[in-house]
């Protein structure tokens, strides 16, 4: 088992965050499964990645947090195929910050405090691909699991995660493709996951303010607890294994489309877009910022290289400015 | 009177957002001094831009708000000096969202709702102009009045404004000159504004994930009653008034200077970090986007043209990049 772990870390980008003899004397302990599952993650998925770009190489940082755990970014800029690919991870421990409490609250969960402090552990695989070619998406996908210790000694856990799409115009042909591998993905696990996720999905990536989706969805979910812990984390790592073989297709189709400025420009707005989302609601780079001690430049790793915001842009309608925003206004089912 | 009033109007880039016999039967509320004085400023500074940019035209929107008022919108996009120029006049009414109640809460407003219902009177005039040459600042200003009736028809009132300024590279000349025309502005009124309200400037606009103020400060101040009316009145005009001297002669002054791509590119990274501001910490846009019915793209003009995000840039010490981001993350006292 010490061999076969070894083994698997040789393929890391980077040493894992825990040291090696914890994750050896902990074999079946979840936190140790999903450690490796993330950074297994993250080298297939850059390795994909550097492949499709015709042999970059990903910037790797390896980085430790005062308060607890440390992590690994990979980033590659202004590439060949990418303005900005990031893929993130991170193993935190601590205790949670008083204002991620508060929305946990909000959420639902009922945690115990000890002198209003609750020690945490959280990991994940967090990532945002923004590609140079409007052609190519955006895609992003988190995969992260949380425990938390209340005052009485009783441990909480859930997963989260998803995957998603961005397009600056819509080809219908790669959103089902996109769709109907991670349905492919889900499926095996049981019919309700896909149905439930994509929909939780296009709720979670709403921008409010514009009454626009981010994107053309794809699933989303948080809070995974009311099964069995090792049944989740199979369906997590099926939904993880699907990352490369529902976008890597797309970015090989595109990758040399040629477009014009006007299509570069569209692109730029809709980068805005995805700026306001980040920054205005997503629970992730709110709990980043929150938490104390961390890591910023990964957190924010999200954001693309650029991006635009003009003065009451409006697209005329029939414009393929104006179908993608349709779509983004009114969500579609995109396989059955 | 009523011909003072029509004559003060001709000046406005468009008519008031109050009807005139309102305004009219009301020539002693605050209500109506603040929109003519909000009115007059905007057009005094679009006039002082349009005539520093040589000549452009605002584009000027009036806009009604379906639940309760309205306003006036002027922007400048992509003209010869000035990358993107809004200046914004509201005047909405209405009952307060639940978001905001909460929030003027957390700062200390004991506030008796009706069924949980709180009608409100909101005005200011609010600008962003971010120009093309970095060797020009951002400037940011805003003057506001705000009512409420509470349950047993008490009425709260308040001002708030500010000015402020974020230049891309230090220019110690220009900044003394800026915090000089704004504390001479304050002086007139009683030597305690300026300073108190320069330190709370510094305080407010802190990324607070970056360890950086967004800029070199300025004046900032909220929730002012506790003087008269008309006092405080008369120090927010003097403050408004005071907008297109601290600005114009710097614009004057560089609107010419030549600059480099590492120049230009270096405030784009600034951009960037001007709209990490505005969408995670600015009160403003978080009372505009969550206020329902509130002009989105009149709020988000604030936001530049255009921005930009590199992975762990880093300045190299020494460097004029440097020398502001020092100044950024240690305030300093400008004038005596």
């Amino acid at each position: 088992a010490g061999e076969e772990l070894e083994r698997r870390c040789q393929s890391f980008m980077a040493p894992p965050v825990t040291n090696m003899q914890e994750l050896r004397d902990n074999p079946g302990d979840m936190k140790t499964h999903m450690e490796l599952l993330i950074l297994e993650t993250q080298a297939e998925v850059c390795r994909a990645l550097a492949a499709a770009d015709g042999g970059a190489t990903f910037t790797v940082d390896k980085w430790n947090r005062a308060e607890g755990g440390g992590g690994v970014s990979c980033v590659l800029q202004d590439s060949n195929v990418f303005e900005k690919a990031g893929v993130n991870v991170s193993v935190v421990h601590g205790y949670l910050p008083q204002e991620s409490i508060l929305q946990m609250k909000t959420r639902g969960k009922n945690l115990k405090t000890k002198d209003g402090k609750l020690p945490f552990c959280a990991m994940g695989v967090s990532s945002v691909i923004h590609p140079k070619n409007p052609h190519i998406p955006t895609i992003h996908f988190n995969y992260r699991y949380f425990e938390i210790e209340e005052a009485d000694g009783n441990k909480q856990w859930w997963f989260g995660g998803g995957t998603d799409l961005t397009p600056t115009y819509l080809n219908e042909h790669d959103v089902v493709h996109f769709h109907q591998t991670l349905k492919d993905a889900c499926d095996k696990h049981g019919p309700r996951y896909y149905p439930q996720f994509k929909k939780w999905c296009d709720d979670y990536f709403l921008i409010k303010h514009r009454g626009e989706r981010r994107g053309v969805g794809g699933i989303f979910f948080d809070d995974l607890d009311s099964q069995p812990k090792e049944e989740i984390f199979n369906f997590v790592e099926s939904c993880a294994k699907a990352v490369v073989p529902c976008y890597i297709p797309i970015v090989e189709k595109h990758k040399n489309d040629p477009y014009s400025p006007e299509d570069k420009l569209w692109q730029q707005l809709r980068r805005g877009r995805y700026v306001e989302f980040n920054l205005v609601y997503d629970r992730g780079t709110k709990f980043g910022l929150a938490t104390p001690g961390s890591r910023i430049e990964s957190i924010l790793m999200s954001l693309p290289l650029t991006a635009r915001w003009e003065y009451m842009h409006s697209p005329s309608p029939g414009s393929k400015e104006a179908e993608i925003l349709n779509v983004l206004r009114e969500p579609r089912d995109w396989v059955q």
